[in-house]
């Protein structure tokens, strides 16, 4: 879909990384530059048994790769060669490093006057900050968690970076569409904190926060503002099922034969449940009604009846029941292929998981060898002889 | 950025909404309808005092509204002609509701064969999902939490819905690109669950799986595969303090004062703590050092010592203290804007977090009274004159 485009990536960790997978796995050309033996996150957690990082590898699938010598001068040029390479389709570089020096706009543009560069930072003064820390500061630890629970609960998802990673993406295409109408390059910053804040902003809670000067509370695993929540079969299975359009709700009703139960209870408490605020108010006394059909019934049953009646759904699960049971995470699923993955061996992989109809054929590539593409990409964008490339790795500018 | 850029929407909740939202706030000129009266997300809590949605309007911001009966065969006609409406920069339709019948592809691409449409579903078969069951079903919930609790934690944030929006904002552009270059139009799927399990495979939990066949524990608050915790103060503040790069991790040991301490802890261990893989494996040992150093040291001395030594940590605050006390959520930030919006009043609100070098000047609009721009819509995209909307006004055909 985004064949032609090139995008240099000097970046590491999770945001910028995933920004150019994204932007790579729609067929862009990115190439990733990394220092000599690989940048602070090559070894990261987890690892495969022979020591490969499954952290890199899946955050890095259908890059090229390229290893310089970032603290040289020859290897800093070759960088802004590549950056500043002829092309309309070209002249574009994402980065998480400091945009500073060598790495600055000023810098790069001097040598390609359209250049689009994304830069991501951790604060909008250019401090460091990362995703856990952001996450701290918003405000979510504080309302994740079980009810009684006075301590934060920190997220496993670094959903901050993924998420500032789509946004870097989208902020190149949006500037390529740009200089593709005027003509125009353009330095385009992210601050992952603003990342977050937009996002917690978007959701309503700085709103609420400052129009009715009320700290959500903990809800524990309860939805807010509607009706859902997680319930325990006689089985020990645990389900989630929440009901947000009446036809959820009635089918909920009737998937737990509850209905009889509700309607009294509507008449006792003087409220009409269609209404999602009152299901929400009075979500303890409904819950127990549930609970008490779930704690009677085995899982198989409580699933066929919740399918029966068109019930908005899903059982709780693990990584490994993921990975085991779900087909859709599974080849059953285009979007996941079985990928050979160097250093690593055969794994489950990922696409992206937009489907485009005029790009039919997906292939999930798997992430490059450190350097597997030096030699290729100074050929192919500096124009450079095997004889120059040599040279280079003679002397220890360039590696792989 | 955007600017010139059409898309009609037809969505709700988070996901669609939040897309659009995206490019509204880019300068897109995002329309969206609605059935007369509001869609099923148009009363959703958090409630201002008067009654508004305050997650609808932080959910739609920039966007023009239109309201049409939907259940009308002229109603549907009027949306296919907004969506086949001319214009290269136009012919663009997001929407989260069934693509059957007239919402369909083939029905609204009949009108304009290089419609570009973008299609959400919950799962890739079109059947039903929302975040809360997709969450329980990728294994999140179970890996969440405190170590010691045996039960799922759900997260309080969207986080599939908001990155399920990213992508297709994302996926809007990859195909507008498309077209600009080929002429050619599209349907575009994308899927929640897709979303989310691709998230997972790319952060290494479905190899991590699949290869070690290992269930990562939960780790309450620990940072997986490097030093990171949370810790508490001596006057009962709380904060978090994150080392992965060596000068991070130096910076917290010189900052905690606890320097001695550890490296007569890696000759105990016989190991090197600059691995920051050894840093998460004895990381009660290292943890155990800081937590004596927070317990008898005030927040503010912890500040100032952390800010001196360099060291990536964060506070961690809840809604309101973000709102009331972190500039970054303020008006100091140019991200943030005090927005007067009607129904509600003056609220503190967020534009994108791209900030655009070509782009310098944002303003950050409020969402739209529901229906205020029917007419306007209707006389500008469809022709129609006073006479013929006055008579679709009165028929109820459109309402606003």
């Amino acid at each position: 879909m985004l064949s032609g485009l090139r995008v240099i990536e000097g970046s590491a960790f999770v945001a910028a990384p995933s920004g150019g997978m994204h932007l790579a796995l729609l067929g862009a050309d990115v190439i990733r530059f990394d220092p000599i033996g690989g940048s602070i996150d090559y070894t990261r957690w987890p690892l495969a048994p022979g020591g490969s990082s499954l952290y890199w590898t899946s955050l890095n699938k259908g890059k090229r790769s390229i290893q310089v010598d970032l603290r040289s001068e020859e290897g800093r040029e070759i960088v802004q060669g590549l950056v500043a390479a002829p092309g309309d389709n070209a002249g574009m570089f994402l980065t998480n490093f400091p945009a500073r020096g060598w790495l600055s706009y000023e810098s790069m543009s001097a040598k390609r006057s359209d250049l689009i560069m994304v830069a991501i930072t951790g604060n909008p003064d250019g401090s460091t900050a990362v995703d856990y820390t952001v996450n701290a500061a918003v405000g979510y630890p504080n309302a994740t968690g079980p009810v009684d629970s006075d301590e934060p609960v920190n997220h496993v998802l670094p959903a901050w970076d993924v998420i500032c990673g789509q946004q870097a993406a989208l902020g190149l295409l949006a500037a390529d569409r740009h200089r593709r109408l005027t003509g125009e390059g353009q330095l385009v910053t992210l601050a992952l904190s603003d990342v977050a804040m937009s996002t917690v902003a978007n959701l309503g809670h700085v709103a609420e926060a400052e129009l009715l000067g009320e700290q959500r509370p903990r809800l524990g695993n309860d939805l807010y503002g509607a009706f859902g929540r997680d319930f325990v079969t006689s089985d020990g299975e645990r389900f989630i099922v929440v009901a947000i359009s009446i036809k959820q709700w009635q089918g909920t009703l009737e998937a737990t034969g509850i209905t009889d139960a509700v309607t009294e209870l509507e008449r006792e408490l003087g409220v009409d449940f269609t209404d999602e605020g009152a299901r929400f108010e009075h979500r303890d006394r409904l819950f127990a009604l549930v609970e008490d059909y779930a704690r009677r019934t085995p899982m198989a049953e409580v699933a066929a009846s919740l399918d029966a009646n068109g019930c908005c759904w899903g059982r709780y699960s693990d990584f490994l029941g993921m990975v085991r049971d779900d087909p859709r995470c599974s080849t059953a699923n285009p979007m996941f292929q079985r990928v050979d993955q160097p250093g690593v061996g055969s794994v489950l992989s990922a696409g992206s998981p937009l489907r485009f109809g005029a790009d039919a054929e997906v292939v999930v590539p798997p992430a490059p060898v450190l350097g597997a593409d030096t030699d290729q990409v100074l050929e192919d964008l500096l124009g450079l002889s095997s004889a120059e490339i040599a040279d280079l790795h003679d002397r220890g500018v360039v590696a792989g």
